[in-house]
């Protein structure tokens, strides 16, 4: 795609990642980071937090099984994506939208950690995952997804 | 700072990073990201790289040191930070400069990889480092949010 | 503010701005960006229009009169600013968040059009504006850049 | 293209933009934007200019000419762009390179300024632009150019 809105944003997982696998058999974590700000007082001439950004965000097939086994509530993470805008329905059948990120790369902050990286093959995989076998590749992609592939259904649940 | 010029960047590691101090004491490193876009061909039907962009880094004090010790020639990361340019003189005395990205956030892509964190002492940790003990806190600088405050406690205005 | 969520959009206003004074005596003027990202359709090998997103964005002081003159429903445009959540309370006493974005800076795209800039003086001025006197200078903040500070008198640092 | 190290940087015009036509008859506008970030200074309580940032910057066919016909020396812009690196050679023959940003999106900032926006009409346009007629719309791309058509040519020699 091009013309997308991306952003990159830093901050700390509010939870441990939630993976899961769609019916088309695709992997998918979905996490929050919560970014924080700091602010320079001039009255008490120090620096002070300032308002939290949560922004909910989606990651899909193998970066989603990365994530799921590498990353932990509270890890400091840098994150960069695109901003989408998905439509629910509530319980009472309300319809409402919400903006997300649809990450595009992700990997824990080094400002405050160590991290010790362990490459894994990159195609034809099998065995070792999460989910038993890794799903195929995409072929004839970009290596950062596309939007087709990587958007996923319009859904009328709102699953957090 | 204000009205910085911030990029992020996403690419591989040309070599291993080049950890040295400066002679106030703060630990400096410094490596180049090598990044390759994608661009369809619309004749063969294919995705192919298009040129790489070799971006010249560095980044300071205790993230200096943690990259140093977890990256190498060849490891994914993403990059955030700001384009700064430098002068400098070569040997024949003429005067030039250049466009480098002085990190303020890095780590290693979860794209095609795993990651193990481990998370260093933040404050007033002796011992254990690369050059024995800790370079002092930075001054007049804000601190980056701190991970433990920005995670929230599940308050009202929080609603995942 | 450092470690901010910095986003750069580009789309088209959805109606004309609104611009109104708050109560403490500062302008304030809210706009919506339409942002259409196009994917390559591989079965169709044409580009398509994908999901837009809908930006909420507001923008303050001088920059929102400056807006308001300039802008109009459908101009298309670039918007830098920081990403912000906005709790508020819905007639039904439901509280709920939303992500909005506080423009740093705009203008209006010269992809598709022409524009005639005409400067308007910085301080101290009175009169001519939207409501009758420029608002104070806000205090406690950095002012951006001044134009004519950063035009470079060709030193010997600028090579071009 | 995707996974283009994308840029966007606000300053001010240090001359006015040049245009010319390229041997395959499309325009094409160079010109550097300076951008000043402010640093706070804690001893004298002030923000203070820190280095400036000179950025050499391209725009391609019918921006060109908005560009060259909207905007003069001095004038605030915020542009967006890919970061590109161009090789060159000096009259001694020795190879350089370069980072450069290839504009995909630039207007005039309305934080000192209010702009007048005239549209031009989009597609099939003839007369009334700098020479003469339009160049023929980009087919089949998406509306940003792609990145084959403006890139400059592959240089073989890596600096660092």
């Amino acid at each position: 795609m091009v013309g997308e809105t991306v952003v990159t944003v830093v901050g700390n997982l509010t939870d441990d990642p939630e993976i899961r696998m769609t019916p088309s058999g695709d992997a998918v974590t979905h996490f929050t980071v919560a970014s924080t700000p700091r602010a320079f007082d001039r009255q008490s001439n120090e620096w002070k937090d300032a308002d939290t950004l949560f922004l909910r965000c989606s990651a899909w097939r193998q970066m989603a099984e990365h994530i799921a086994r590498s990353l932990t509530r509270g890890t400091r993470v840098i994150v960069q994506g695109r901003l989408h805008q998905r439509a629910y329905e509530t319980k009472e059948g309300e319809k409402r939208t919400v903006i997300e990120l649809e990450a595009t790369e992700i990997g824990p902050s080094l400002r405050y950690a160590d991290a010790t990286v362990s490459k894994t093959s990159r195609v034809g995989a099998s065995g070792g995952t999460l989910f038993g076998t890794e799903p195929p590749a995409p072929k004839d992609t970009p290596r950062a997804p596309d939007g087709d592939k990587s958007t996923p259904e319009k859904s009328s649940t709102f699953p957090f």
